[in-house]
């Protein structure tokens, strides 16, 4: 009933993609409770949060490495961001990934090219702890976060925002390294290692 | 170009099923020594080991649990095993599947219907150690192993080896639970946690 063979995803060498920079984004919130407190205020508007993310892939030496954003000089977080009401993941996927990786000239935008949903995580409480399944009695879970997938194509220009540095970190750096990644992205070479990664070379 | 809606896996509970007992299947190993020892032997004689195993997923109290084989009073595992030489690891994981759970009498073996693959396990080197993606400069990895979802039907009739338990899991125990069951089996919740279990109760 299943092919056997593993779903291919073509990497590309860092060196293939140019790199400038624009105008800083700022983060919504200065500490973790006030974040906490937003959350909870947008809840009581809107209902459950749908927050989307990026596995954005190239490789350096063979081995696969994962487009991260850092924020000061620890704290990495995948390109993406919450879905207005009713918005499709899709688009809301794009639309944040252009806003954090786009350049401000749409002709360079790249034309994102969203694949496999690879994670789903939630939220049960207005509290910093994502679970990769809804716990059991959590009828109204606060928060569902997925991540996709997004082939790129051999050539793109990414716009880094001013206050943020891109990084592209490898796999054998995030895998069982929970305390420096969290627990969301230290486990994506995990949930990436069903695909068998095509490396294309210049 | 890709459907937004996660893949549904049905899940029955777990009183849909019966069990009963066979003969014993004694591990080959009585050490991880002799384990590894067996695993360079047949490496120099067939190359890569390539093993499958299955995740067989049942539902409690509307929440996933996977099936798991304990040994003594520790030890769980995944139903699976080592494929032979040039044999398909659809084809062999049911025949490991029925070796493990089948009844003895072939009318009574689930149709098994194996699924998508959700992770891929590499082994360096002849040691314990295995990752989720083939390390850099290994160019020889000693074993592949592969996890495959396996969709079970409504009813089926499972006969455990009367040296081991089978024992139904809940995802909440298997996460961030790496001391008790290990890096593969731990990380199946976020493996799982792209697909929709579909709860359906008698």
């Amino acid at each position: 009933m299943m092919s056997t063979r593993n779903e291919v995803v073509n990497t590309y060498p860092l060196s293939s993609y140019t790199f400038g920079t624009k105008e800083p984004k700022m983060e919504k919130d200065t500490s973790v409770a006030d974040r906490l407190a937003r959350m909870k205020l947008n809840y009581m508007k809107e209902g459950m949060r749908t927050s989307v993310e990026g596995i954005l892939l190239v490789q350096e030496h063979n081995h696969p490495h994962i487009l991260l954003l850092q924020i000061g000089n620890t704290f990495c977080k995948l390109p993406g961001g919450r879905l207005k009401p009713g918005e499709n993941e899709i688009e809301g996927l794009k639309r944040k990934l252009t806003s954090k990786l786009g350049a401000n000239s749409p002709a360079l935008v790249p034309d994102w090219q969203i694949g496999e949903c690879v994670a789903t995580w939630w939220r049960p409480n207005f509290e910093t702890i994502m679970y990769p399944y809804c716990p059991p009695h959590i009828t109204k879970p606060k928060e569902c976060k997925k991540l996709f997938i997004v082939h790129l194509s051999e050539r793109e220009y990414f716009a880094v925002p001013k206050n943020l540095k891109l990084l592209a970190v490898p796999l054998f750096e995030l895998y069982d390294n929970v305390q420096r990644y969290g627990p969301v992205i230290s486990t994506i070479p995990q949930q990436l290692s069903r695909f068998q990664f095509k490396m294309i070379t210049n």
